[in-house]
């Protein structure tokens, strides 16, 4: 299938699961709607916070259009699921939101660690909650973001449990990838981050961490969606998490097409 | 002399001349400062140009402070030189902007080849204008940069010729430093650029091309300038060519105090 399709499956209310796993090889990405009122305050948070926030495109106001990600997108149906929050409140979970769309809403398109567990498993390391088919483990840290008028808040990162032998190798390979938060921020610490039970993450599922394996820490994409909900802004539209948008650019090609 | 202490030197009206080749090691920006009704607009032409506009800062509405790139710092003073431009016309190139100063200004640090040339010349690559200490040689390309609202317009590039043998290090090395444009954006082919007589830039002087030597262009810190100044809003400063802000930040820091 190819990104087109499954975005045409979307839209047609054929797809409603997961995107984790499909169209393997391809961007997805973690999507933020909000007022053009808010967009300047939310673009300079993501500037601030880029390890957290890697901005991938920006539409131009009120577009339903991408102009570098995809060319046939309608980004009001074509995540497989979205969530409404209203001042700060989840109201809703549809499968499309063309009905509430308005005229100065501004869509940023943010990376997803999805593009480097793909080029984790290529290079023969295991991602842990993708063989046992979970989530991925998350957790608020005591990092707090830099702040940008009302948007505040403290750094999600993403847990993968890495055999030492293999974390050199994982840092290198992530390092690559700026624009999907690239390295780790943190390897083998969790109590320094203010993590205190591995086994109890504020997001997703707990995954097992097996002998000579080191806990290996991850800034999130979870983290400009926590701090955008906690600014209780009237309306904010994103993805409903593990439901991303599936962009038509491959992973390999990011540094490109980003021009980094 | 230190950072802090060439700023007050700028500030008490005692260095007004070039910063190249000052406090060395310690990175130099490029300033733009514009009011807050173009500052989303503005910060959006970075996000989508970052090759040609890597953001280092973002001032608060308003603020003559930095938070990471400097602490005892006064934006409107501590450049050895400004200039300012009313309705895309340079009317003054003054030595401090205090009294033209507006409570809702809002500055834009962003990286300057200063920073990689350093790293060029500690590797035994010579910067032939800092040879025969003249200005970089900058041509504007038929290279279209992604407009964001008022402003577009094409890229600037700078241009060095290095010897054909130096030209894989040169990249490697160029590469590590994308907040600062990072590697070159093209390798020996000025007309497919759009760049007609090397001989002749359109901005800075030109440089002799030795035997063995192949002209790169890097994308260039002089592409916002240059697009603001086109944008023809009624106000904008920015400092005078050369004349950059100096911060406290080294280069070597770059990648970590950004966080990328």
């Amino acid at each position: 299938m190819t990104p087109a399709m499954f975005r045409q499956a979307c839209r047609q209310g054929l797809y409603r699961e997961q995107s984790s796993g499909q169209c393997l090889g391809y961007t997805q990405a973690n999507l933020v709607i909000l007022p053009e009122s808010e967009a300047y305050d939310f673009l300079l948070f993501a500037q601030r916070n880029r390890k957290a926030c890697p901005i991938l495109e920006v539409t131009d106001v009120g577009s339903r259009k991408l102009s570098v990600f995809a060319t046939d997108i309608d980004i009001a149906r074509d995540c497989p699921q979205y969530r409404v929050y209203r001042n700060g409140r989840l109201v809703d979970s549809p499968y499309e939101v063309s009905s509430i769309w308005q005229s100065d809403f501004v869509t940023f398109l943010i990376g997803c660690s999805f593009s480097f567990e793909s080029a984790l498993l290529e290079n023969g390391i295991e991602i842990r909650h993708i063989t046992l088919k979970k989530n991925v483990p998350m957790y608020t840290t005591n990092i707090k973001t830099t702040p940008a008028g009302q948007f505040h808040g403290n750094v999600v990162v993403s847990m993968r449990p890495i055999p030492a032998k293999q974390i050199a190798q994982t840092i290198a390979i992530t390092e690559q990838l700026p624009q999907v938060h690239g390295m780790p921020i943190q390897v083998g610490q969790p109590e320094s981050l203010g993590i205190t039970d591995l086994s109890k993450p504020d997001f997703g599922d707990s995954v097992p961490i097996y002998n000579g394996e080191i806990p290996v820490f991850w800034a999130c994409g979870v983290t400009p969606q926590a701090v955008v909900m906690q600014s209780k802004l009237p309306l904010v539209i994103t993805h409903a998490p593990g439901h991303m948008l599936m962009t038509d650019i491959l992973d390999t090609e990011l540094t490109k097409v980003l021009g980094e």
